[in-house]
């Protein structure tokens, strides 16, 4: 029998810059071809505290926005229309629903929507634009939702788009061979989903740099042939020494830092790709000579797109990346600020921190 | 001041095999996201005879549904949540309109979506599967619109999916470079089209084979450099002489013919590509050997996708494609059952023939 | 000190149709970017038969030539302007050398060079158009040549062609993407390396299908998901059902069998792609329609290319691809003829077959 | 009967930094597939200069070493093993030759090969690291010949490269499609030819920007649709402006200038692309916020690659491109060191300067 559905629920609403406090709202409801969510597990990412600030480009104003972009749950409703999903189905999100109609989403580019934050025209940004996880209930649209096979779980499930966006980064690139050795910059919960997935799509050889020891360490575990601490080696030079002076096939950049972004344009062997994920939020100085001379190509990348949270979900379940080594904490929702707090600061080790709306 | 929009219109209404009734029938009100569209122009196609037959997969049960779906006009209405269209804008529209959410559509292949036909996931086929625009008014959901310039006529822009179903080809083989040569198969409007665009893209040799002087000579007209009666000369033979014996670089297959699509697999240079945009209706019957020791690639295309239809206008504004060349015949909707036999039977040369809705 | 070069050998001599002859030869001179190879293992492959029985285009005459093109062992001596290999390097071999400069060797895509069996032109076709590995002592092109991880073995790196094939045929496509679905067709070599390969890039389901139940179980072996004997079960069938009615992203057809090729067309889903690896040495009878409608995309494959040896070496040496389990027998040169009938007639199960020339 | 060819010569001979002599030398021989060529005509290029400083990396030493790398003319004797040339000939050169066997060659980025400037692999960089056509005779191999048809002159094919460079450009972007909006940054030769070229291949809007009113005078005979001085007006404000705000699908860089490389990853729309052709020689300073969010891709071009000289031919004979509007000076060999000048100070309008070594 299905599970009653309150009227009131709590979430986290932020109430002005930094302040997200929990409140008792009310339950959404589903309108045409949305379900709604029974949140197991939102994840933090990266972009959160900048929403929190209230930095982000056409958020909703203070006092009835709840942010959250990395969750799953179970749909314990369904609006009209909706025919590829129940209730009782486990799903995992994908945070940006194009507009479906302007020239990008009909080139399934979706996350790069030209009608981006514009709600009326259909575009989602859930967390971002519209009303995201950290609440006990959210309602989605059907084009982001993935069901979630019964051996992966709702915290692993959480981080499908750290994989998803990885995925759709190489994507992006004209996708990885097998066999080729690649170099992820910084060692982050994007780091090092990118070092499991790309061994897991046939690289042979992942170079992986940082300066965080631990973080390093985990990298090591998931997969990293070579690890780089970059307060103690120069990583250019580290990325040369792993391929006999030649460079990489592909560099993947993400750690945002101005530093490592330059960088990036010097490890590419003749004709390789560099990937950047991470964005310098400040200019980068980069000497193009290389890139002309030797054919490089980059792309950018904005989050997961193409769809490719079910090819994630799809590696999830077969076992070939794994969520967990980078899940350091959990906490309720009542502990959203202290969960935060621990993340940003990266207090006891943390790199991914999840949270349990519903206990 | 805008037109005044009446309650009752005229349209061909399909009301058992081959059985297409003008009638008096309400005119539609736009959705959220529809315009409602004065139609000016509406060309016949070379699938309307199968659905007028009554034989397209998921088409509307007869006495309630109007096809026609290669159309033109001026929106007179529009439904609410529309933002980039207004009353007076003239149109081009194309026929499919995905789900928006099924993991084909996500990655841009909305004319392959994966819930073709089902109404109620939001899907459209303009024509076939919904109402299309053999009628004096037509709604269509703003992802099936595209703004006409002022250079270009109705007529014209009424078979903006002739050349987008090329272009779309096209992108399904990978595109076509500058400096290619390419055979085109059957000097239908697509043929036709296929030629003009394939030149306009840069193509520097065009063989154009076919069986109907007339339309050859038009071929010859909007650009061909070889044309080759195939019941004078080999096909086969003809496009090695054309091109030192090395076969082209690009096979467009137009004409739905089993043996031109026989031929298709015999006619490419080692690595080269075919298309095939003509449905045979039968089985062929090929010898892969050369597909397989020769590299070759070959793709099938459904129809415009990809948003190409925008492009295509570009092209038309811009002079480098032109549909007039291929318009022989006009008719008032009245008369939609002569037209449809003019261009079924070819009638007195007829190529394209446009039905004007609207006198 | 490195191993004196004897001045004659043994070698299979090819001296009429289905007549392999040991003989006492000379032992060849590498020419300018030419080395001295002394072979260690050459692998039979199922294109051998034909050169045996004097049907490949441009072969050399009977009685001076010597058939093998999967091969591995050491470099023994080094002509003029060889840089970057030396002798002692352990190395394993393409069977392709392009003639460099024609258009498609231009564009890297050498294993279709237009200067086929041309000797003149440089062009090489080892073991097929100029003298191969069923011999103690073979020269290659160093444009042919790859080195061996440490911790691969001879007898594996024989068979990096049967990957290199398939990474291929791959390319050809456009590549894989992870989380896809596959279905292989045909348990044979190349089948069997197709498994592996497109797990170890990412594939999540993997349906192998085919005739021999032993076969069949070494697929499961090595990681098919779903293995279908279609003496018992239709493979079309059997394919929607693993993929919930969709049928796969992609299907590799290594049989070479018509039935099996013909049934390739159907088991894409809408939007799918199909490498056709096996040669159906007849003319097979494909229903297009599906090709057409579901935007289906297809690529043949001749052989290796694009340096993917190397790609493939390297997973060899990641462990992520296995000869081992493929290889069943070994004979001394000598056996060549008894090799050759076990492989073609699969007496006792063979499946790959290699012969050790020096022992 | 064929001319006779002389034991002496006349050609530019780099005796020291910017010292270029002329004087009388050998006439070379062809060697196994070498031809050699009665150069015609031999334009300079903008990274002459360089060459001639001395500063080319891999350049032969000074006193026995021509430059010169735009060349065309006619065979006068052909090596051994040359089966594709004869004597009598007008061919178009490109300036590079890989060695054809690393890594790079074998995927047909023989611009990038990376035995770059070791003649002894087989490595040719014509005019770079090896004689080029600032003489009456070169020797070239035969992967770097292009036949010309008989419509187009000696001089314009010794542009071809210029075209061939931008087509490859394009190629590493993914190709262009019909009916996209190009930027082309910087009216040099590379500029002029890249309007031309995106015209031909479909784009139908072409904003040229610069600085000199005569340069983007022609850049507007040759189509391009709108052209922009960056002294008046801001390019990036130019580019949205003509764009209704949203950017160009493709920007092309040109000119080599710091400030147009850092604009260039501003102008196109989400999901643009931008080539990188021209060096800017020293770091540029980008801000790559854009490029992370909106999913750009760039790619760097060395020169012309893919033998897409054959394919700029093609369009030359066509007359869908071409060289005449850039050729505004010619001068006999003897005044090279005019010659130079006067395409280096730009005197009196020049924009491309021709060479005739043969009068």
């Amino acid at each position: 029998m299905p599970e009653k559905i309150p009227e009131k629920m709590k979430a986290a609403v932020l109430c002005g810059p930094d302040d997200l406090q929990i409140k008792e709202v009310d339950v959404p409801s589903p309108a045409p071809f949305e379900v709604l969510i029974k949140v197991m597990a939102c994840a933090i990412c990266g972009s959160d505290p900048t929403v929190i600030k209230g930095n982000w480009p056409n958020q909703p104003p203070f006092g009835g926005f709840t942010p959250g972009h990395e969750y799953s749950g179970q749909i314990v409703a369904v609006g009209p229309n909706v025919i590829n999903f129940k209730v009782g189905d486990r799903v995992a999100i994908e945070t940006h629903k194009g507009c479906g109609y302007c020239e990008n989403c009909k080139r399934g580019k979706y996350t790069i929507c030209l009608n981006y934050g514009k709600n009326e025209t259909g575009h989602r940004h859930y967390g971002f634009t519209t009303n995201g996880g950290y609440a006990q209930y959210v309602v989605n649209h059907v084009s982001t939702l993935y069901k979630i096979a019964d051996n992966v779980e709702f915290d692993e499930a959480a981080l499908v788009t750290t994989a998803a966006c990885v995925h759709f980064a190489l994507d992006n690139l004209g996708g990885l061979l097998g066999g080729e050795s690649v170099a992820v910059l910084g060692p982050g919960p994007i780091g090092l989903m990118a070092v499991q997935l790309v061994k897991a799509l046939g690289a042979t050889k992942v170079i992986l740099t940082g300066t965080r020891e631990s973080r390093l360490k985990v990298g090591k575990e998931v997969g990293a042939d070579v690890i780089v601490d970059i307060n103690k080696e120069d990583p250019i030079e580290a990325v040369m020494k792993a391929t006999d002076g030649m460079g990489v096939d592909v560099v993947i950049e993400c750690s945002g830092s101005k530093k490592a972004a330059e960088e990036a344009f010097q490890m590419p062997k003749r004709g390789g790709r560099i990937s950047l994920i991470g964005d310098p939020h400040e200019p980068v100085t980069v000497n193009l000579r290389k890139f002309v001379l030797d054919d490089l190509r980059a792309a950018g990348v904005r989050g997961e797109g193409m769809g490719d949270c079910k090819r994630s979900l799809a590696l999830f379940s077969a076992g070939k990346i794994k969520a967990k080594p980078l899940i350091t904490h959990t906490f309720p929702l009542e502990d959203v600020n202290i969960a935060l707090k621990t993340y940003m600061e990266r207090i006891d080790g943390a790199i991914k921190v999840v949270i349990h709306p519903n206990g």
